[in-house]
């Protein structure tokens, strides 16, 4: 259109045909001299190339073989903060008995509080779960080809269990259900099913890392951060949101949902049954979907309820329940990421379909399925490892927070996760992304900690870092006070 | 540059000013006319619908959210008789003591030959491997997590385990492999890493029908088949692949690589050191990748040594080896499909380095790793197994091919694999695809037999069937001969 616009004088009757020449002409004309100057010898047929002799010569002229475009930039190192910790970490861990100078890690959301339960069930029942303790054993049980969304058993489990950790008053139906190798493939798999490359996700920030590649990699989906504020902690707003569709709307972006966590992930918040309802109110309006990362669920240790989307979503007539779909998971609440255990839970026929056939390649194994159906069937155990699970957070959280308190470091307030957002704007030596990072530089090499600053999250105000506090002991936490106090 | 071709002749000094305006000047003139003429209203801004009131009638306007335009094929069932079959099987499988009138499965290279031998490993050492019968298990050994790419511990098991299975001949270096949860990802992240969205493999056809979801869901990449025909027992050629190489050129195609089976999947035949030394340095000239499928190695049973490109690569000098990728799994050759255990091998760092990112969506669980580096470590089975594997498919492969002779119905030569390439074109109605969809459609529903078609392999002479045989009792194969005669 931009091209036609300089006529629209003449079309419009404001000009004559010799205007409506000359200008065109003009244009042409030159545009002609121009192209035959550059105009440069036709390239070489490629299939040309096959008349060549097969000679060593021309092997080694040839090079190297590429990879795909899309393989080069995950060939390179990590460029995010939150990786680069995570690696530094690697070449020289923290152990209070071995290496106590080692980097203490914070920058990892898993959780050893209750391993000792974990160790005792599996000690007790894990062959049982495999039926190797009884003459029935059968190894076309665990060896043989299954449905790769998962045997039914175990989503019966899955369901109960998610029910059961999400305060009851929400059922999920095992076949709106797929089980995932993991909550990151859950999360991939719906970002392919929801939006096509180069359509976005609308996501608060600050946001899990991890979202980037998880995203990003392979599907080809932007995310569009809705920036949060510690003014009123980070809380997500539906007025945000509508900004930040205009917003994204208006530079040509399709927006196809709002992905975010619940409890939020890095700041640990849980958003109302009220917040949720505008969410999918507000979703329902654009006709977009919601994801809602739900991989925290049962990691809730304040006062405030957790609700899940699901519930939201079956509660209200209004809605069309079909835009909603739920991510989860074993690694955090269940502290088992070493068994990749992941859910996708959709109220949409279609993504379910098309997720099913989609975990050909991203399927949980049948043993650890096996051991996972008597596992989360066990209730009895449930019971007892979640009430712990929540009180060890609520304790670690406390000393975690507590510590910092008394060195003039505070944190956003916070009621589920295995994490804190520590507001360490007060350490910055400028107010600023730099100043972040050079302080997460100075906590790696000095302090010797890998916490994740918020610009990898996508935080907007300087000097916020995510502390993982559930794989450190009581005297690990000590240690990390005293080594924060050398950059106070 | 077609818009400007008309004025050429004016650059060219065989035109004037005068021509070289008027020509223009009307073609603006009348498209500036034309467009004014369609010129509609503006549409409504997208945006404005925040200021609707939010009404549940104009919610039951917007009607159900819609999927990625990449999820919609994914959601409606299958189109392939391939999936087809496999899923009719499942409505009513043949049973010989509870549903003996149920349809007997062809269609699934899984093998239960030495499950004897798998139940008494399983029954012996799981718990050992789990480490759950010594006093040292620590919970933190199966739960945390790990590397993506898997433990080192099992890449050396599988480098070791590999070198036995194929000879002695090669040896694998452990960092040059990823490990993944199932062959069916290796295949995926390797068309991700070496070629783009619209790139295309070229394939010898027939070819294992999944190859088409393992490759085209996601990655975008095209498989040009390079038809072989039954005159040379379906063997791969050099010139063949030449002239698929030209003919895909010419259409535009942008060929990254050579992507094949060996033992080649359906037909069972396996490739002479010398296809594999011509094929490399086919790919050498022509700058392109290879990608080996070497999963079915260790099921060899003819009298044709195995070899893998992995060796022949390393063998010679004059390769560049980093266009070499191969791909392994436990699926097939130690029976373990529901165990999700797949390898890439590749000699490209940038494959090796983002296929191990691409790991966070198809890792391995870590109870699974143990159990196979105990497994895969533990020589002494692995040499029995191996050794039982071979000797029990030799001896039903016999069993099967005599039976189909014995009704006339020949199978083309083979020297590993699960599966027969069977000829049935005897049966067919007519010489045609509709006459082997038609003997397809007979076979199941008449004889109760699921066999995939050629078609469905992408083969291009009517009438040959894979029959896989592995997971057949030999009573199973008299019944199957029996409903076969039916059909003669």
């Amino acid at each position: 259109m931009r091209l036609i616009v300089p006529l629209q004088g003449v079309v419009q009757g404001r000009g004559g045909l010799f205007v409506g020449s000359l200008i065109p002409c003009c244009l042409f004309y030159f545009l002609q001299l121009y192209l035959k100057r550059r105009r440069s010898p036709p390239p070489p047929d490629p299939d040309s190339s096959t008349e060549l002799p097969r000679t060593s010569s021309r092997s080694s002229r040839i090079g190297r073989v590429r990879v795909s475009s899309r393989a080069v930039p995950l060939a390179k190192p990590p460029d995010s903060p939150y990786y680069i910790g995570l690696e530094r970490v690697k070449t020289d861990p923290y152990d209070p008995l071995t290496n106590r100078d080692g980097i203490i890690q914070l920058g990892l959301a898993e959780s050893t509080l209750c391993f000792d339960l974990l160790q005792r069930w599996m000690s007790e029942n894990l062959m049982d779960s495999l039926m190797l303790q009884s003459d029935g054993f059968d190894i076309s049980s665990i060896a043989m080809y299954q449905p790769f969304e998962g045997l039914l058993e175990l989503r019966v489990a899955f369901a109960d269990f998610m029910s059961r950790i999400m305060g009851g008053n929400v059922s999920f139906d095992p076949s709106n259900m797929v089980i995932t190798a993991g909550g990151t493939p859950a999360v991939e798999v719906l970002a392919f099913c929801l939006a096509d490359h180069g359509n976005a996700f609308l996501i608060p920030s600050p946001y899990y890392p991890g979202f980037d590649r998880d995203i990003k990699f392979r599907t080809g989906v932007e995310l569009i951060p809705v920036h949060c504020r510690s003014s009123d902690n980070f809380t997500l707003t539906v007025s945000a949101l509508e900004q930040a569709l205009n917003q994204a709307r208006k530079r040509g972006s399709k927006v196809s949902g709002i992905l975010f966590s619940n409890p939020s992930n890095p700041v640990g918040n849980i958003l109302s049954r009220e917040t949720l309802h505008a969410i999918l109110s507000f979703a329902q309006e654009k006709n977009i979907h919601v994801i809602s990362d739900e991989i925290f669920a049962g990691s809730v240790y304040g006062d405030k309820e957790f609700v899940s989307m699901a519930e939201v979503a079956a509660a209200s007539g209004d809605f069309d329940k079909s835009r909603v779909h739920i991510i989860y998971g074993l690694s955090k609440d269940l502290s088992l990421p070493g068994f990749r255990a992941g859910v996708i839970y959709s109220f949409h026929e279609d993504v379910i379909n098309a997720a099913k056939k989609l975990m050909r390649f991203s399927s949980m194994p049948v043993p650890v399925q096996r051991i996972l159906i008597s596992l989360l069937s066990d209730t009895r155990f449930i019971e007892e490892y979640m009430a712990a699970h929540r009180q060890r957070i609520r304790d670690k959280h406390f000393l975690f927070v507590e510590g910092l308190k008394q060195i003039g470091i505070p944190c956003a307030e916070s009621g589920g996760g295995l994490y804190c957002w520590v507001d360490m704007s007060s350490l910055l030596t400028s107010y600023s992304e730099k100043g972040e990072l050079d302080l997460f530089e100075k906590l790696l090499s000095v302090a010797k900690i890998n916490a994740t600053p918020g610009t990898a999250c996508y935080c907007i105000e300087p000097g916020w870092f995510r502390c993982c506090f559930t794989a450190l002991a009581d005297e690990d936490i000590s240690v990390l006070m005293e080594r924060i106090k050398l950059l106070c």
